[in-house]
């Protein structure tokens, strides 16, 4: 089984694998250009990396997936060209992955216990360090908008009456809110499509029999045989990308639909801080930027808060090493992870792109998502964690 | 100003300030003791820390905040002389703190835009490392309840078919997964007390009066003038308490109404995981256990991810320095907390007890809540922390 659904794409002079990574003095000094003026002499300005989420990865929509990934990329460059900067590079991605109806985000989101779609959605920008995240939404197409939305305006200072601004909204308020500032909402059943419906069909008769088992054994007092056969099926999980903008700027974005059969109200790592995306411009303690962004169970990536942890790890000197051992002993074999008595797999890899973005910049790229299957045999759920320093 | 609201009660010999800090080896390892045992000896089984939250305390309520201090801790004194564990006390600690009117949880909490109450808490359990949280969430009176139930049913496995438990609830989801495991609801108008409706009419009357100014300068093109007598008040802030029980595990909990007049659907740090509270048993990496419980403006909390950086500070030979330094560099000069344009002030004291708990523990108690006004006089918010190890 492999691992579709990712893609890359950077606007520059590819290095090859293995380049030393540069010193913080030789490429991290923000260079202030003109925006028009990078967009017009139509070099480098950037670099835009997306997921179409871990998970299991249909062989038969191996060609969509990556159309998407490519149609997202392609999305992105072009604002990346025009001259925007990384936060709004990054929403402009996710609105083409949530706009799919191939992923689980925004169209077509895994349904609910209830059979409804509740999405979460969240972004960093490495520059202000601003947060937006929005939890358990219904009836917005694109929850990244909404996320994005409350970075912003976040980033305008206080509200009337010296009111602290939100930078996390759930539910209903959160669809107000949305509303409230010039997002459309969408009608819940255009968001489900053929395929997520199909889905919750076969996962609700799953469901009835695994409980209609459950007491049965109960009655008979016998134990509990588990079969993964007679599991609810996730398809797939939170989408993301990270982008660095012609001024050098990170940003790092999610968005899910969450497990699927999830209960109503349940908020996942895609709209919780430092769990789901990390984005730190260099300056201050850190000798790098870096973007993370995660797919997998969200409860796991939760409790291990491993956006923020993979972040960490790369302003080590030996940042791929470092990630590696991150990986392993603060996620996978973390305590925190190990006491929901489940497992799972993370997907490591150590394919290295160092790509020059846009002089005076040169930005090294891990991307740790291609390199190991997604989706495992035995049906363990998968973890991606995409990075860039 | 005084800070009121804060309690402590410990069960059991104590040490003079300064003792040092025992070895894990001297203090840490677990004790297997019938509860029944425990409770006939009468000895010491335990520690609670309370606190009623951090903000602007009304000296005339001063008896009545540490009236209702003591009862949350003698509760849960209760509770650890009965033989219970350290996250059911801590629950019970809550549950008095969220009930009494004069808190902003639970009863009597702040008023929303819409005049609703809404509210977050959340706790983790120092054994099981497990997390329970809710956000949002209206017409239950203890929100501390729905958190420490998410906690243990998750503690329980996964659910029929396969499912991950949720450990997050936010909204109408959080509402009626409380209703069907058991926990009663509570009419929402019966939640708004007298004068949290007449905080909600005065604060309603500051911003209309806030953006007709606004409105004015804005047709005017004048510039702003920021008066801090029109802002919204936010009386108190996020109620916390830590427990070490009988057999030396470790609990913090949190619960909060939010911010005065805040959008309906806003979630601050008291359900945000790492942020409102954070507790670890000893083992594995760490040398102490730690339990911490933060209060002040969700939004800084969450962006410094407080209660979690605090509980790696204690793990530091001299954690008192390091917490300081914590409290300094992490939080009050942090560049996350920073770029909200709004700044605060951090309780930080050092206050130091050091108390016997219960033979073979030995237990250094910090108190960072006491040692400073809690709101100073130029109305900037302020913060508390409440750490033991």
């Amino acid at each position: 089984m492999e691992a579709a659904g990712s893609g890359s794409l950077g606007l520059g002079d590819t290095q090859p694998p293995g380049t030393a990574r540069p010193g913080a003095a030789e490429g991290v000094v923000p260079m202030k250009r003109n925006e028009k003026e990078v967009a017009k002499e139509g070099k480098s300005v950037g670099f835009v990396l997306v997921h179409a989420g871990a998970g299991y990865h249909s062989e038969s929509k191996a060609k969509e997936y990556k159309q998407v990934c490519k149609k997202a990329c392609q999305k992105a460059i072009e604002k990346l060209q025009a001259g925007a900067l990384a936060v709004d590079v990054v929403t402009a991605a996710l609105i083409e992955l949530e706009d799919s109806p191939f992923t689980n985000a925004g169209m077509g989101s895994n349904l609910n216990l209830s059979g409804d779609i509740e999405c979460d959605a969240s972004t960093m920008d490495g520059k202000s360090l601003n947060f937006g995240a929005v939890g358990a939404l219904r009836g917005i197409k694109n929850p990244i908008l909404v996320a994005n939305k409350l970075l912003s305006e976040a980033q305008k200072g206080k509200l009337s009456a010296g009111r602290i601004p939100p930078c996390f909204l759930v539910g209903e308020g959160a669809y107000k809110w949305a509303v409230d500032h010039g997002i459309v909402p969408c009608p819940p059943d255009i968001m489900a499509t053929k395929f997520s419906l199909s889905a919750f069909r076969k996962n609700r008769r799953k469901l009835e029999l695994a409980e209609k088992v459950e007491t049965e054994m109960i009655q008979t007092k016998k134990r509990r045989e588990v079969s993964e056969n007679t599991n609810v099926t996730t398809s797939l999980d939170t989408v993301g990308a990270v982008v660095v903008d012609h001024e050098g700027n990170v940003a790092a974005a999610v968005s899910s639909g969450g497990l699927a059969m999830k209960h109503p109200g349940r908020v996942g790592q895609a709209a919780v801080y430092g769990c789901g995306c990390w984005a730190e411009n260099t300056g201050g303690h850190n000798m790098y930027s870096t973007a993370v962004s995660t797919s997998g169970c969200g409860e796991h990536l939760v409790r291990t808060m491993l956006a923020r942890e993979c972040s960490v790890a790369l302003q080590a000197e030996d940042a791929h090493q470092a990630l590696l051992e991150t990986m392993q002993k603060k996620f996978v074999h973390s305590h925190f992870k190990a006491s929901t008595r489940s497992c799972g797999r993370a997907v490591v890899g150590n394919r290295r792109w160092c790509l020059q973005a846009s002089k005076p910049y040169k930005l090294n790229m891990l991307d740790f998502c291609k390199m190991a299957p997604c989706t495992a045999s035995d049906g363990l759920p998968s973890y991606s964690v995409f990075c860039i320093f």
